[in-house]
């Protein structure tokens, strides 16, 4: 093996344990938390649901499970559990529910326990909130997020051997949800006590928390927390097997002239090391396409934190992130359907810190902020003006 | 989605539950099994420490974290621990260890506490037998494997980012072992009491287990069953992010022409769904490279049982399967060192029923026995003159 | 750039001129021969249209530009021409025309010329024989092929750039032909009079000629000879842009319960150097998927001789070849529609000089004819069982 | 095959002839043009031998046929000749040949007659300007490129089978120049006269010509005419096998903390479909990587016109071009190593008729010129400020 070229590549710091911490905590229940599995399913409520239908199933791929008038009900290719993704025909766009499998039916009552005890609305349903779906738990969460647990659900067919109808792009798991919320340090601890562990964060010398990535199962993350106005939803996102499958996605939006879908990237993450796509779909709900990150599933799965102004932590390729990227995200619902009210952040804004006139990033630690080549000082400095 | 093309395509049976049962089984102890997180990695003895440092490091690219006269330590480039494989000379080829990691320090008592109630010989070094480990437990396991157990470990460089590194075959994980044992559902069932979990097997109408798929992590496996003379080890497999990496180490190996390295594949595994090659060491270990299993985290995560019949079952395109992979695998020492006696199998074997004039293989079920285009006969008609 | 690991990495030959020599000479036209571009189309007879039909749209997802009740139209996602492939019902399945396009409409009048000097049957159709083609020339060729020459063509969407329509085993161009005939060095010398020229070849010490590769465009090939009995057509091969389609035509094959299609790889060419599996069609006519060979349109490409018993030669890995791709080949049809009669290789045969009692094979140069391991010797040592 | 979901997907018009006219031409010479097999290498002047060495050999892994003090000469996998790239320090970064390969040692005599009858000044060395390459012609063409052509030259390894060299982003080919020029139709013209096709070009509809792309080999260029201030050299590409390859190479420019080399991409580009990346070298001479375009060796091969305020026309996902794409180039030397005087161009600017405030690009024909979604408006409208 050849001698690395550079003394400083990979810069973010590695430790042993998340190093995030809060003032404003929100107080451990004492209840034991639900033992959550996995992130599930998304309910999205959309506008015109011919308009997505066509998106997620047409372009995208997805698989209908099962639908009617009013909802569509979608999984990947190798998901066993009824759906992975409802599209709900209603008057707002916006996300009904976050949700999440656990281990045994019991947990729905530890679910219970847990969000009654911090004072949250809770719901209870035996018979779902959805089809396919059996006895649920809806919450309105300490950070105004509708999450939802389930155990109960109907199996259909992993269509993972089913090679006869995967398309070029085929979406093959429900990866993760990200969540946009003013105070990150005060939600990782809530996350936290809900059974969650930090993988990796971005952080800047000042202390300021940007984001934090975490995980139930062992993958970099079930949800991710981003700094912002908030509760939002930042993006779901779905798996491929290789890179060139979310290729063949733009490649697809190309053809179909609709490439103005593509918001972001491909590009390869910082954060995460995975491969990575973002779209917008017909009601603006941005959708993540993702492959290739790592295992996370030991306890002591080092912790990442990356240096805001590293211009490759949300890009390895340095590619600046553009503005909607950080200031567009889909509201969400509350048990009533209403739209969450969205309280703005106060904590600095990555965007302001890292792109224009009162922010900088760096590619290698210690360059000038000046330092910027011809090519990359337009799309760097611009940001401020929008 | 257009409409499948077969009405029998993908035709195993898919269960709730592990569908083997065992008329001979090891007695649960009432010590509770230790928390397995994954299988981390194995101790090969190697008869030319050279030559086999020469195939692992030069040929498949795997890192050295430390190494002396007697010993190489080796890992993948996502690991974080110190090591997935280690090398140590010795006087005959054979595995010293098939390592698990536990959760906890606390899961060592355990795992004492376990193999002592169940007769087992145990060795506990609160030093490790390898370097870069700590406490250990090592024990002759009822079915004559030499298993260890540990948590504490030193962690080194994950390379995850270091793409300045990588090569075109580059190996990113380890990701299982492979047993050979005369009795599957016997090893099954105390597999089961350890916390393991069936996820796929091979059966026959007449009742007969050929292998057995467990896991602990969310893989297909962390270990299997084969059924066969032992104790023996079959493989130990490593995963790469894509399958143009197995296509790529297949080609460095043709032109340093030591492809007859390359015992079976590359190919699609039926069981599992992975993409996979088998390649035999200089010592004639059996070492697999994988990639793309599926999700089986879910505690209801379906069972998939594949016929023996089926020539879709082991390789998905229907490439028989070589009679070395079926006959040949390496032996296991005690905790003195000594090669563990092998017993034979008595149950019907795997290549008999499948291959040659003692059994065949179908691709559609209902299909005559002599189905086969003339392409196919002669690899499958000739293995029983062998 | 790394020291290589061996001394004697690929081991062929490279010479400046073609090292084929015949004793039994077709003189050669003092006519010019016409200017080729390229082989453009094969008309295939198939004995079940529908079937057939299946094969080539459903499972290989070729393209429809036209069909009736008795024949089909087919071409790869870049072609612009009218088809790359027909599909024409009859009796007996057979090749009706292996078709080359010419640089210019007067090209016809030099084939005329040139084919009738040489004493061979000629036809001459200005509508021409298929659909979508006009002026065009038929010939029984001095082998006892049916060559066809055209240049008038109709055009027709190049779906390039319709990834909407791509699926992931998508076939993007017709690549070449193959064909069996006992005299190869006779062969190659014809076909050198007609315009092509060699860039590699298999022979042994002694000087027998095995097969050998000639083109028009730069690639690797339009046609290869390939020694037996002939004539014969031994496949028609179409290009993918990348590996990956390639696994995923196997997977698909899997999927449908298909699989016994396939007769041999996926593998690694050593001759060529490209990435390629071999399919039988419903009648047995031998399709190849073949990408990534190498440019070769300088007049001074080097020719890469290889020698019969290197047995990376025709797989880079080592892997044998099975005896039916030796044996099997589609008959060729004269003009009037009937078979033209097969004539026997006097030469010695590939497969018995490697495969088997009677032949041997090596991996490295200098090993000993029994070096085999285990894991090989039943594969090349059964073939003389046949 | 499913119905297209898209009635206005792909749009560019195709035709059967190159569509450009020019009203000020370079009078065609009576003299025959040399037979141009194919674009060879680019002589590159460079400021830093070492820092270019590392960037070429060490992170783009180009292979090293020879080199001194004064100068690297460099060749990808597939090539068989002694270099396609040669470096060679200087004071000013500048590119002292544009250099092709001719069918014979006689068409030298053609290019010396060809360029002598154009006013043009030559100069003829039997020794060659390079090491490894003899007898050569190196003018000052028309529009003011140091052109070069050559037969004969000294053969090295191709070594398109030692995959024991290959790396994760191995370059295997030259595969194109471009260049700019003010007047594009006047350079195609003369290019025509040359002995080049048109395959594409981007005008708009007052007949504003702003690119072409022109091939003797059957890709989609040897080199390309992109309107600017000039003579300038845009790029010189290198393909690759893959797009994972392309990856690659960005990835491992991450892991340097060299990722500000990339200038543009990776994406998929409109014109020639080609996968595609820009980088930018330590001089800032432009490199692309490049893979996939199509065979284009029919004389009526289809030539494709892309509208200018077609915003798939340069990236087929929509991606915005980089202003410093447009304005940047590297200086061309005249014969006696002097920079050639830049001269500007006066036809519309494709950075000012589809960036800002003063020009436009759509997604869909007929789209409001104000159509493009929040995420979009920023990137395309900012370039006028720059």
């Amino acid at each position: 093996m050849s001698t690395p070229l550079s003394q400083n590549s990979p810069e973010p710091v590695v430790t042993a344990q998340d190093p995030i911490r809060t003032s404003d905590p929100i107080p451990t229940p004492k209840a034991a938390p639900p033992d959550i599995l996995r992130c599930a399913y998304m309910e999205l409520v959309v506008t015109d649901l011919q308009a997505s239908r066509n998106f997620y199933v047409d372009v995208l791929d997805l698989v209908v499970t099962e639908e009617d008038e009013e909802t569509v009900y979608l999984r990947s290719f190798e998901e066993f559990i009824h759906h992975n993704l409802v599209l709900r025909k209603g008057p707002v766009a916006a996300v009904a529910a976050f949700s999440y499998r656990v281990r045994t039916p019991e947990d729905l009552d530890k679910a219970v326990a847990f969000y009654t005890e911090l004072g949250c609305r809770v719901e209870r349903r035996p018979e779902g909130f959805t089809k396919g779906i059996g006895d649920s738990v809806r919450v309105e969460d300490p950070l105004g997020f509708p999450y939802e647990f389930f155990h109960d659900v109907e199996h259909v067919e992993r269509l993972a051997w089913r090679y006869d109808l995967y398309t070029p792009g085929a979406l093959v798991r429900l990866d993760h949800f990200n969540q946009v919320t003013p105070d990150v340090p005060r939600a990782v601890k809530y996350m936290e006590d809900l059974g969650f562990r930090v993988t990796e964060d971005i952080q800047d010398a000042e202390g300021t928390t940007y984001a934090a990535w975490m995980r139930r199962k062992p993958t970099v993350h079930d949800t991710a927390m981003t700094g912002g106005d908030g509760p939002r939803m930042h993006h779901v996102a779905f798996a491929t097997h290789e890179k060139h499958n979310i290729i063949a996605i733009c490649d697809k939006l190309g053809a179909l002239r609709l490439s103005d879908h593509i918001e972001r990237g491909p590009g390869r993450h910082g954060v995460s090391n995975a491969f990575y796509l973002y779209l917008r779909d017909p009601d603006g709900h941005r959708v993540e396409i993702y492959t290739q990150d790592y295992y996370t599933g030991d306890p002591d799965n080092p912790v990442v934190t990356w240096d805001v102004h590293d211009n490759q932590r949300r890009d390895w390729w340095g590619s600046p992130v553009v503005p909607s990227w950080y200031t567009e995200a889909s509201l969400v619902l509350d048990l009533d359907g209403e739209p969450q009210p969205v309280i703005a952040r106060t904590d600095s804004s990555e965007m302001a810190v890292t792109i224009g006139a009162d922010g900088f990033s760096y590619t290698r630690k210690g360059d000038e902020p000046d330092a910027l080549p011809s090519w990359k000082q337009g799309e760097y400095k611009l940001g401020h003006q929008l």
